[in-house]
């Protein structure tokens, strides 16, 4: 009794789903839904495609539908119509939004008695868990996430957009000492640009002006403007050859105070290094398209997150094998 | 409407938890209950003391009970008594026995229509967690739990049993070079001795032989013999004064791959630094005590552990909050 997962979205995260799958025996993928030509999509595995219009007529063969479009355009849109068919898992993340997100989702998974779980992934997602977790337990105390070192997307193409710009990569770093100084159990007051500082790997088309483009870098509102940047200008064999992974990362930590007087220092640390982003998020979405499964099969409808899922229902061990090996 | 908490035993994590409540707006604690005699103790916030052979007549003032035994000879059986008459919280860490011990307290509990969370803590608990979720998002790979540095009152109770020892602290350590290497991504076979060392300081009775006592400290087996151990010989007075404290700590890491052959490294890392062990301990009971008693109201009767818990019922926040807030 294999559970039935359906891609909906075949772009970086949609072949690490597939991917993904193939590491848990207990799912089978059904295959791929895309909006382009399905004869023009070659999937890694050799998933069979389908055309994103004729999802419904699927609703039978698929228990899980996971959604691997954009968080910008897509997933608002997407989500809470195939919603209205399938249990599905999203990874929404755009935080300011989500609970529009979830109410709308909701009332269509309800309406369909079906269990949709969105803003899964690492952040929101993992770290989001870390953040509740920690602070439930330590309710006096203070907790910064740092991200990085990794490649931010949105940052790599706001530079790419600049003109005269080819091609450019954006990691986003920790500071170092604000780092150090947070592992070692302070608690200062740090903005997300006292935390983080930027380093671009710029390639440039011929004869643009380098001073010009590092400089609309550099105060590019929002993006820049608040960090330490560093701008290199490489070549584009250069940017090929070492930097063409999406690895991230980071850290969530809360320096929590507990006893007498709170005068006892608790730290608590959840960190991740990946070396694909992508694949990592993707993961992430398997192992929750098991929970929203197990979950519709209990009855619990509508739309879920990650703060509502009991960790033992991402895990395909049963209870007794868990209670054995794992706690 | 605040929750009304027991505390059923009065040691280090008694104390421990009648301090995390004062963090905890929403939950009161209603007094500690001990075998002593009542009068004889003092507690630190002034609760109400009294006799465990009273209990039962509390059982309409009490919400949840905490239970502050330990776990050798008193939760195996005050667990299973105690969840006749009232929601439990445990923190049983005997990892071998947890099964019987869940077997146990679910029979009373189910009976009682009572809610049960037992092996609350740190290890198991929020390391079990971390374990869960990383092996569930990351299927193949391997997992690491380092711990320290830390006392482990376990080992400094077997060094202080040996003739003409008059106090002793050990620490756990892990070495440095295969944590390193685990940090790295690589995935070592290891040993729990290969993964940690300890430090045994030694206070002496007057004219005992130290030769003899470090090689019986060395050669002891299960505690030290596999282990690479270091003993100092210091004064009762240096042992008081760098050496009174609790800390502890550890990291679970799970090195896991993803991809195409699964060639792409992604590794989670949980990890606490603790200042006190005990207090750390009583503040992850009193989050689950918050969610033994959601679970209660929710008509879910039995033993669980923190694997049955979703995250958001640890939370004095609502929902709305969470995802406003932490998601």
């Amino acid at each position: 009794m294999s559970i039935r997962v359906g891609i909906y979205g075949y772009g970086n995260l949609g072949k690490g789903v597939e991917l993904a799958l193939k590491q848990n025996p207990d799912m089978t993928a059904v295959g791929v839904f895309t909006r382009r030509a399905p004869e023009s999509v070659k999937t890694v595995t050799g998933l069979p495609v389908f055309s994103a219009d004729d999802v419904k007529d699927m609703a039978d063969k698929i228990d899980v539908m996971i959604l691997c479009g954009g968080s910008s355009t897509d997933l608002p849109k997407q989500t809470p119509a195939i919603a209205q068919y399938f249990n599905v898992v999203d990874s929404f993340d755009t935080h300011a939004k989500i609970p529009q997100h979830v109410a709308n989702v909701d009332a269509a998974a309800k309406a369909a008695k079906k269990t949709a779980l969105v803003s899964v992934g690492w952040d929101p997602g993992t770290f989001s868990i870390a953040r509740l977790y920690a602070e439930s337990i330590l309710p006096q105390g203070k907790t910064y996430t740092f991200w990085g070192k990794g490649v931010s997307q949105g940052h790599s193409d706001a530079v790419r957009r600049i003109d005269g710009v080819a091609d450019a990569k954006q990691y986003t770093i920790p500071v170092e000492n604000a780092l150090a100084a947070v592992r070692n159990g302070e608690t200062p007051e740090l903005s997300t640009g006292q935390k983080h500082r930027r380093e671009c790997y710029v390639v440039v088309k011929d004869d643009a002006d380098k001073a010009r483009i590092e400089r609309e870098i550099k105060t590019m509102p929002h993006y820049f403007d608040e960090y330490d940047t560093t701008v290199y200008f490489i070549s584009q064999e250069e940017l090929n050859e070492k930097h063409a992974g999406l690895p991230h990362g980071g850290v969530v930590i809360r320096n929590g105070f507990t006893g007498v007087g709170n005068q006892t220092q608790q730290s608590v640390e959840y960190g991740l290094r990946l070396q694909s982003n992508a694949e990592f998020t993707a993961s992430v979405l398997v192992a929750y398209a098991r929970a929203t499964y197990r979950m519709n099969q209990e009855g619990a409808y509508g739309c879920k997150t990650v703060f509502d899922v009991p960790p033992a229902y991402l895990s395909a061990q049963s209870r007794d094998e868990l209670l054995k090996t794992l706690l």
